[in-house]
């Protein structure tokens, strides 16, 4: 037994993928799913904060945009705030 | 009872991040959490394949490159395979 493979998907998730923008302050998080031998495609999950959970367009410019935007708005290291 | 909640963690889930880089072949995903009212700091999770979780610096360099990349290794969509 595996326990790596424990909560893991053997298959690809998304069976459509949104390509329409989605605010991202409707967006609890984003799971980026590498390809692999589970699925030949990339994913890119988006968890609403309603609870839905939406496969976005990996090739989106806008899903780039926003999960630019969710790394840049983490706040500067304690050491930058000195 | 909120439904919307089941699976939200509703506090920090990283204590510490990881700022060495870790090669993108071992991530199973990577998961992008913003702040919220649930925690101050944006949180960006990685399951390695060996399904350990580890918590990466948003503000390194190399995360956002690894990201970039996952989504950039994303394929062509069917139309532009014509």
């Amino acid at each position: 037994m595996s326990l790596a493979q424990i909560g893991r998907e053997l298959r690809c998730q998304c069976i459509k993928t949104e390509s329409r923008f989605i605010p991202p302050r409707l967006m609890q998080n984003v799971e980026l799913i590498p390809s692999g031998p589970h699925c030949s495609n990339v994913e890119v999950i988006a968890t609403l904060k309603s609870g839905q959970r939406v496969c976005l367009e990996p090739r989106a410019p806008w899903v780039e945009r926003i999960i630019r935007k969710i790394l840049e708005s983490s706040k500067p290291t304690p050491e930058s705030q000195l």
